[in-house]
């Protein structure tokens, strides 16, 4: 039952292609935002908290776009793991991630 | 004594040149690590495990930025605010950003 | 295939005895952590960073029952989801829970 | 001007009074919390998530205290630093906690 998993290439585990899409979208968009804030860095008058508050909105599409991902990754893969027999590579690989998050 | 400070417009509170100058090296770095989960994300085979620790990767290069200013911050213009006299409202500002940070 | 499940009442997804046993422990030596910081707090000289360092700390030992007890969750029952038809349910409890953990 | 600190023995710097009590009252409920969950692990059919939710809610309590606890002391100590002459102390002291919080 149980299915050989290399670590970091598990061929038939990809990426949902509308969640794929909707990432991408979403990090175009905060790459974008990233670009706001190197200009506000070209101004020599910029107050740290107004940096500070770009880089936390930043963070909140940056997490938001995990969220997505790891959603998906849950309801795809990981809820089918016993199936497959790869449950504790993948429960492995997940609590990593979510450490220090 | 005391000063008025407009929220968002401090005069006087500049972000220190150096630091300044670090956040925008650190910010061009992780834009180019946003735009690598980008090519990532044009491969249709691509492992959701493997998107997760790029953004996680991007979001501890953000994290490193916010805490540079956040030092700088502390150190140019929170330690000088009972000389000021804009404690109430540096503080204020701060205990906003650090929430569900 | 898909069974019923009441939110907050799941028969048959209980938690694993040794790792409820693992959290008791953890929870009893917490509570002690706790008691500390309040006797600490009897002091009148007490230094605030001083009380921020163990509340810290204690926020370290709950993350890692919480860490635990998640682990288990992942193991036991999301990774059997899909044979008990309760995906669904289960992820979205799960994504509740790890915004801003 | 600069005065000599010994770190985590910072004579004057005490925590406010009332700041001192309502972290205790916080901290007694806290532990009431704790007891609550620890009651909770005595029952053999309890669901993991169920466990996951109040640790999360222990979480948030915790980090009111650590909140209110740490706005005081941005208020009362690290604001008049620079007139003190122990900024650095107190910056990296406060930089260490924020880590990974």
């Amino acid at each position: 039952m149980a299915r050989a998993v290399n670590a970091g290439h598990c061929e038939g585990l990809r990426l949902d292609p509308a969640v794929r899409e909707d990432a991408r979208r979403r990090l175009l968009s905060l790459r974008g935002h990233v670009d706001g804030i190197l200009r506000m860095l070209d101004n020599e008058q910029v107050y740290c908290v107004d940096v500070l508050k770009q880089v936390k909105a930043v963070n909140g599409a940056l997490n938001r776009v995990g969220e997505l991902v790891l959603r998906s990754h849950l309801q795809e893969h990981v809820s089918t793991a016993a199936q497959r027999g790869d449950t504790h590579h993948l429960v492995d690989e997940l609590m990593e991630l979510l450490k220090y998050r």
